[in-house]
């Protein structure tokens, strides 16, 4: 069974031979500190070093056990349930629910091979703003698509014009495999956007260490109710990844994961190209994936069990959507947890399954 | 300025040595599965070690980050706004705090030295059973007091019989420095009980690593919205604790530290009975605290600052219970993080502040 399920990093990618240098460094330095109660908004010294690299002072950081908890968080302090956000569409399937458990008026914004549709974007904004927006601008999950800048400057000249946050979703961004990074929306107005990011996609998703930066009203509400829910972040791993860093083993592991994941990338875009001439899907420069809007006829309702006959494992594209039916032709294909082999066999199983 | 604080553990108590290479063997063993996404309920080999440590099977066993955090999503699996729930008056003021958060009715059973007055709770129960009743039954936190094994009894017969959940918490358990253990509430009727316990007392806080173990469709519950909001806990201090205990190094540990703080709980018992002897405190046998009720006249809103003055930081007691002019009078000494010459100390600038 091949699973072409989840976004996972390739297991292989994970440097343990610097990780456990790393933590014995860590340990042995301030074990005593980083093994203690250490409440949020986290590990000094990593908040420190991570506000440093971010060009903030350390009230605008804060550390968490994921990114993925922190909008949960956020579901919590920044808007009360029947309110209204926005997020792209598709979008990560996991925020989706978490808008829904916190009963959020979730409005999906289509989205285009450069970002969202405007023209949709700014009726529903006529209609009422929303607390905040979630996007995932470089290489978002599930489709692939990087914002345009005048996209990016144009939803950030909103968010002053109407008031509303920006959640700002980075964790594949230093995942570039060509082309020029973009500036980040956070850069172009650090008041109305927080930026998000974690190591789970350039370090180790078991490390669940994810972060904020923002505003330091906003950090400070987050982390109240970060603190009041369980006391800090787990922070030995914090230790063990401020000490990789500070040893210099994280820029070099990011070139690895670079060479590593763009020759599977490369494989995905030539395969797609040869064998699905009528499917739509971008070309993307980076990231974990590439969001595949299958032809007509195709539905993920069969496709899905047939694929698993066939010995593939595929996720369901409609979870990606607030309104599941628009993504019953849609297949998200996460190219960096398998090898060209891997893709070509997948592939291979898969094709013959896809009515073209 | 002696911090008479927070219940923390000796940071001179954290085994370093043997965390270091517990962490490498984890990492050479199994790291590309540990550092990868570790789903809720956690890294296998720890549920199934905790499982039979635990005699149930691992679908029993739910591992999180920090058992804090546990109770913030019972908070929200097994009640809603405005239910009944009941808790010991004083109890762990974070607890307390999550219950306020959560809207819940909180009810607070006055508690006395063998645990809950049983008059009050059962007054109560007519009134209304609760959702869940909550309860640290070992050493508790804040008053150090252990429930009697008829208390326990009769509080596991009253959950069958007024069909409620007990929370039973018990971090403190294995830190038993004199007398002989009562059996726990969930070996009496696991169908009631859920029994919550975490390694930040007997290993280390940082690792916030919390432990359920209960009937399968609640534990089912709570896996499930613990998943949708963070995927999975912290995995690498999932594995170190695995290959810590499996290495041998926990049981060695234990003793330690209870050589450790048996002599700092005995100095501060003996300093009690010799400075406040018109003061009611329990004599534990365990655990981190004694919770003393100061003579009448006494008063923490002056207290607190008297003491800051004098170099002393003190919990406010108003904080551990439900209704917060109960606590006036209320000094919870944490003994564990302080050396016996430090507990000296403390007190010696405490006392001639305390009226008598």
């Amino acid at each position: 069974m091949i699973a072409m399920t989840r976004g996972v990093p390739a297991p292989e990618s994970f440097p343990i031979d610097e990780i456990i240098p790393a933590f014995e460094k860590a340990m042995r330095e301030d074990g005593r500190k980083a093994l203690g109660y250490v409440a949020s908004p986290g590990y000094m010294p990593l908040i420190e070093l991570i506000a440093e690299r971010e060009g903030v002072s350390p009230d605008h950081i804060l550390i968490g056990n994921s990114s993925l908890e922190f909008i949960q968080f956020i579901t919590m302090t920044e808007a009360e349930p029947g309110e209204r956000v926005f997020a792209e569409s598709p979008s990560y399937d996991r925020v989706n629910l978490l808008f829904r458990r916190r009963g959020l008026n979730a409005v999906g914004i289509p989205l285009e091979i450069d970002g969202v549709d405007m023209n949709c974007f700014e009726d529903e904004l006529k209609k009422g703003a929303p607390k905040f927006f979630y996007t995932v601008d470089d290489f978002q999950n599930p489709m692939g698509v990087t914002v345009s800048l005048e996209k990016r400057k144009r939803i950030v000249e909103l968010a002053g014009k109407y008031n509303f946050m920006i959640l700002e979703d980075v964790p594949y961004r230093e995942l570039r495999y060509s082309g020029e990074d973009l500036p980040t929306m956070y850069s172009m107005d650090p008041e109305h956007v927080v930026k998000m990011s974690s190591f789970s996609k350039t370090l180790a998703p078991g490390m669940r260490l994810g972060y904020l930066n923002g505003p330091a009203d906003f950090i400070a509400r987050v982390k109240t109710w970060a603190g009041n829910s369980y006391i800090g972040p787990v922070s030995p791993t914090q230790a063990l990844l401020y000490q990789f860093i500070k040893m210099g083993y994280y820029e070099p592991n990011l070139v690895k994961l670079k060479d590593l994941y763009r020759p599977r990338m490369e494989k995905a875009i030539e395969i797609l190209e040869k064998e699905l001439p009528g499917a739509v899907f971008p070309r993307p420069e980076g990231g974990f994936f590439i969001g595949v809007t299958l032809p007509e006829g195709n539905d993920m309702a069969e496709l899905i069990p047939a694929a698993k006959e066939a010995g593939v494992l595929i996720t369901d594209g409609r979870g990606f959507y607030l309104n599941p039916d628009d993504g019953k032709r849609f297949l998200r294909v996460p190219f960096c947890g398998l090898t060209p082999e891997e893709l070509e066999a997948a592939f291979a199983l898969l094709l013959p399954l896809i009515k073209k």
